[in-house]
């Protein structure tokens, strides 16, 4: 990964420059941009709409469902979790078929696969996340503890594996973290981290929400035990979109989900007295499956595959260099902090800075066309969601700051 | 409702005056028939396709996710879910605003209320259900027994306040029923039973599957504390679109579900560290809401909304006495039993017939252009949604079935 010191880039064109030379560029264009003066830097809240999503949409919606309707079901909508989620797996998260399937939503996936590691660990009454995870997974495991007595052990700082030595031990059940931040985009190591937490005997659950179709991610290699993420930020699967999760091929006998329905069922069509868990990954679903929903992951995720997510996370990086570079040149001289780490393979495809005036700067921006997500208390986010952001909108978007302030 | 014999009506043209009388028969232009010879008899799995969802989703799709990206949760998303349970839950369901809410699937949705209500009775350990329940719900009440060590009672037989008092008492924390039988159609008193879990001090969970869209509800009326159903069947709200649950009002405060998640956070873009729940009914929700699905559903129930349910129940009514007329004409002589009630009042928007080669029938009908659903061991439901079936299609799908047997 490219990380040596450039040159800052002082002008819009040598920016465009850096856009003539991409060759992900190209890439644009497979999304609709009905409007291409907005400088939209929040990709990684809701991406952008792909083309072929558009047709597929209209396919499924008039074809299969309008005119084929109950017999879809036996033409492909019931494989499409497990055909999705392979599709995630394999093309940008290093995990071997059958281990990753497409449902619900993160919040949902999350409880699924808590409950199941905790329940795997009955002697252990402790259960380890960060004080700055995303909302919605502090909120689960804080559910989980409450109804089942459990502790929740808080990591401050920075995750990793120092951080998560002060905390885990023996009575650890599970640990559960962000691969990537979502406040400052820090991506945590995700092996070591995982190895120390085995080490203390505990399961570990990755949240990939801002790392899945932004940066390769190893979950097979890395040894990691379960994981969930969502499809609507980096794979621009729709607003809503249902997410995904990972369970390792080696746990999916002994753990089980709490949420029995007939999708997870053996033979559901049977409709047997009963449950009997399907085999492998399919066992974690629940209800019916989101099937407009799920068309639209498959075609975001083939065209992050069609891409590749090592020249994704390349230009990542040179999108955030560049936001670096301008920070450093423009912004930081106007009260204004860094909140990401400076060096690009410790840094997700997002730059947060922070400001006292976030909300109000936020607010002004998105009135001038340029969209960037706040978060509280004193965060602007800048998302730079690599197959729809051009390097000009990084300049023209850090140039409206600095006029802002 | 109307109950009187009338005389059986045994030719193609008596079936079409039916149509030609119908005040609901121009509804069925409002939804897309690309296969006018195909005889559709299974809107009870899957609906058919409105014209104003394509035109919504559309819309949803190019303008409000293409163009206005993220800022359209500020625009209307966020609301969506309550939104949609409003309209249901007082055009159907005999709701007030604020107790319906459209989240997750049917399945989550069942789990989120049984945990809820068993959470509430804690120092009780029997749920109540019946064996011919619709799987997903029987094996989401097996799953919160086996994980908190409780005991299932079964009712066998029909549904009711008499089966019910069999293995009713003080033990009994839920009582989990459905409104109309998936598989008979059999109509539950939803009053009586209800009355009767409340006199044992056991909360009622309703599931309304088959009943929403296709008769009148009264959850406010009848006393009911919790309820659940789908919007893919007789609400035509698209394949896997998201479910609706039901809190009774004075439940809200002390009813706890047990996935916590930030959509069903008080002030959620706060991010705040520990989990308040949200006011109302809105806490039942955990992650973010799928927008197309909640669209879809949407545009479907504006339809019923439109038609009026008990308009669609008189229809319904009058589509089944001719679907029974017909069996006992033409379908009683040659091997079939009636699995469904006799008696209009009794009976839902769908008519059961058991044979022996039940399999078979169905997969012969579907190659003949004739879609009725399959449901182990030897029934065939007829499914006669009453928006968009019309009487010569009950004529044609028995007149077919006869032409087999």
């Amino acid at each position: 990964m490219k990380t040596a010191p450039r040159a800052p880039l002082m002008s819009r064109e040598s920016a465009a420059a850096l856009d003539a030379e991409d060759r992900l560029a190209p890439f644009r264009n497979r999304f609709l941009i009905p409007d291409p003066h907005l400088v939209y830097l929040d990709g990684n809240s809701l991406g952008r709409l792909p083309r072929a999503t558009v047709e597929r949409l209209e396919h499924v919606t008039r074809h299969e469902w309008g005119e084929r309707l109950i017999r879809s079901w036996d033409e492909g909508w019931l494989e499409l979790p497990e055909e999705v989620g392979d599709l995630i797996g394999q093309s940008m998260l290093g995990a071997a078929p059958g281990q990753v399937i497409v449902a619900d939503s993160t919040t949902v996936c999350l409880y699924k696969l808590a409950s199941a590691g905790l329940d795997a660990r009955p002697d252990r009454n402790e259960v380890v996340t960060d004080v700055d995870n995303f909302p919605t997974d502090r909120y689960v495991l804080e559910g989980l503890a409450a109804q089942r007595g459990l502790t929740l052990r808080w990591i401050e700082g920075e995750v990793g594996p120092g951080a998560l030595a002060q905390v885990v031990g023996p009575r650890t059940a599970l640990v559960a973290l962000s691969h990537v931040s979502y406040r400052t985009a820090a991506i945590a190591d995700m092996e070591a981290t995982t190895r120390l937490a085995h080490d203390a005997g505990a399961l570990v659950l990755w949240d990939l929400c801002h790392s899945v179709g932004a940066l390769p991610v190893e979950l097979d290699a890395a040894g990691v035990d379960l994981a969930a993420g969502c499809t609507y930020k980096y794979l621009n699967g729709g607003p809503g979109a249902p997410a995904f999760l990972y369970v390792r091929a080696e746990h999916q006998k002994a753990l089980r989900q709490p949420i029995w329905g007939w999708l997870g069922r053996e033979d559901m069509f049977g409709m047997a007295f009963g449950y009997q868990r399907a085999g492998g990954v399919r066992s974690m679903l629940s209800g019916t499956p989101n099937v407009l929903g799920l068309v639209g992951v498959q075609e975001g995720a083939r065209l992050v595959a069609e891409a590749g997510i090592d020249a994704i996370r390349a230009k990542g990086i040179l999108l955030t260099e560049l936001a670096v570079d301008l920070f450093d040149a423009v912004l930081a001289q106007r009260g204004m902090e860094l909140a990401s780490p400076r060096e690009a393979a410790r840094r997700g495809a997002h730059v947060t800075v922070r400001h006292p005036d976030a909300a109000r700067l936020c607010r002004e921006l998105a009135a001038q066309g340029v969209i960037t997500d706040f978060r509280p208390p004193d965060l602007i986010r800048l998302g730079l969601s690599p197959l729809t952001t051009r390097f000009v909108d990084v300049w023209d978007g850090i140039e409206r700051l600095r006029e802002l302030l």
